[in-house]
């Protein structure tokens, strides 16, 4: 993307997940990444969503250093950086405190694949980060955040299971484009929803089979895909 | 039903289910039978609703294969197409991933008569399929799924209970038209919401007695119903 | 009131109990008395709330025999008529399968005072009926749903305790006017979620002090009512 | 702030609270105070939201007296008063009965600080006061309301915490304005219900760790925030 489309379609993003309803005063922020032309585009820190412009959109090196005068990125650009460094197939990451997955990292409770609805987008549990030790939430924390992230995702592939949630703090997600992202994370709430009422009704509820499992994630994603038109 | 109304009665049907917050995403169906013509109507696979009109609603033989050469049908046919060859009564099938039906499936907790909101519309407990085993989810998934569906409902009259829950899936409903099967589709939705919080506060709680039961089914339903003007 | 506005008023009261979200489809009916003229004005059976006009609003005696020979009034009609027979101060009735409100209905789970927003209305426990007995679910049931409730009064000032659950069915409430009975039914809503909350989260909570309850509820009711303009 | 405009951001606090779905019916009411002229300005007793306008916005003194004649403040003027003298950083105060604030009152749960969204408002356990004894909840019940807020504030900084949980009441929310104290208000609200939820499926959850917390609240408050623009 050039650089007026990737504005705007980050723009469109931090607006859609609030339109969405996972994004609570501004706890919430999108960012996405044109690795050619080395930048990252990023909502503003603190700024409120309904006063938004394109123009607003952050840019930032590969660093996550803003690389223009006017706004301050996210507080989070850090965490957003670290992520695009470590998952080079990702283009787009959002940030929430939506509600379930929100309630799901405070519990430090990993979301298995309790249904078809999670295994049509995550290809297995969706992880929990550690919680950061008291010498990692210095000055470095926002990258450290990141960094925790990439360790959780060790053996998993990064676009295959596209959503994490951080220890009492709340979910990321991402994709190839941040529409994709976008979804994920919508999709990632409702999981989150679902997962705490089945545990809450049946503790110790098992996942579905690795067959089902693997027979709707196929069926959306990879090359023998077959769903849509 | 000539085609242009089953056409309509499918897209309205469709429609609704998006309107009575039962849908996320794309994550559901509705489909009609004409059984004198041979036709199936359904909606279209991964078309976003609001760009649905009647002429999108694909045409299948009752075997669930397309007989038209535009658009694919919903990836769930062949389940719908089970249904209609299983249960002689019914004119049209409603699948959704409606949040406490599905997070009932998920659980695997059929959902026994704790009330008359239940009774108004359910003459028994709604039962959850057995899990399909590994070799049942290979090519013939989705016929398997609609196998299963017709296995637990051995013995049970399938205007009766007009809905199933799907283990690790979730909820599908049925009518003998459109209206009806959207219809069992939001009470089924409500009476899930009940029952889980029901459980969840009182667990081993027993259902209302076959008396009150059949009052209330009986009412609205049969030779004898009262209901209505 | 003049017939006219008794009509108005329950058409009123029947949508706004739609308008407050008490009411899935069509589960849901309010009806107002006027003693004098030994009339009951209520909703009809089944009609879609959206069509609803005041000249729809049947005219039953006090007996719930309708006397006119237009619409059939609502199915519960002889509960409404059962309970304007016992309670001499009401002058309305509403029921509806409200969602935590019915909830606690199935679980029968009465509702102690657990704050004060349900002391500011209610001054007491919200009671739950006995289930109905297989012979009392025959041809006079729906008296016999009003018998019941009847019964679990013994002792209970009826507008000091203005709403019951009745066992696995749902919520009715009441009040002098049609007004002062839909308020009464939203409360009763908000205040069966809380409860709901309050116990799953503390099982074996106690309710609050005697001496709270009085102070709210005497301060919004009777001759020492000190709250409003 | 001079009168006019204090009158309107009092109003204006009043009508987003409604907005933000913190109030049912007129469970709710918010109040500014202007130290310098000795005045509070608070919402009027009983008036429906939808019929305010600035000039009912009720003018007490610093002891709560109301110093108009036309409109009566609100009932809990007297807390309002009290957490004024007792808390000299506040501009403005915030009551209502939101669902999960309420609900963890009313079950007596203080909120540990099971996230980053509660630290990055509260530095600390939001409290829940004693019980009132039987004595005080005689004439000078909403007094002492305030006055077992303020107890639970010993040794915390009023500031740091902005909110409490008054035991089987509700929530009471602070801040410098009134749109702070909103906000804080409707953070409170989230913050409850995740921490509730988190609580459901986790008993014993343990708070994160100190570290965390303070890195939350301190790049948004004090000398050292970082956050914004």
């Amino acid at each position: 993307m050039n650089a007026p489309s990737l504005a705007s379609a980050v723009l469109d993003a931090n607006l859609a997940i609030v339109r969405q309803g996972l994004v609570l005063s501004t706890f919430g922020n999108v960012s996405g990444v044109d690795r050619q032309a080395g930048r990252i585009l990023i909502k503003p820190s603190g700024v409120p969503y309904d006063a938004l412009s394109a123009e607003d959109m952050v840019e930032c090196d590969l660093d996550g250093r803003a690389t223009g005068n006017r706004l301050r990125p996210s507080s989070d650009i850090m965490t957003h950086a670290v992520l695009y460094a470590a998952f080079p197939a990702i283009g787009a990451v959002v940030h929430t405190h939506s509600t379930f997955a929100t309630i799901m990292a405070q519990a430090m409770c990993p979301i298995p694949v309790f249904g078809t609805t999670h295994a049509d987008y995550f290809h297995g549990t969706i992880p929990v980060t550690r919680p950061l030790g008291a010498h990692e939430v210095g000055d470095d924390y926002v990258a450290n955040t990141g960094r925790v992230i990439v360790e959780a995702f060790e053996g998993i592939d990064q676009l295959s299971i596209p959503a994490v949630l951080v220890a009492g703090h709340g979910p990321f997600a991402w994709g190839r484009d941040t529409a994709e992202a976008v979804h994920n994370a919508v999709i990632l709430e409702e999981v989150a929803r679902m997962a705490w009422h089945a545990l809450a009704l049946a503790p110790g509820l098992q996942p579905i089979s690795r067959a089902l499992l693997d027979r709707h994630y196929l069926r959306k994603h990879g090359a023998s895909a077959t769903y849509g038109q």
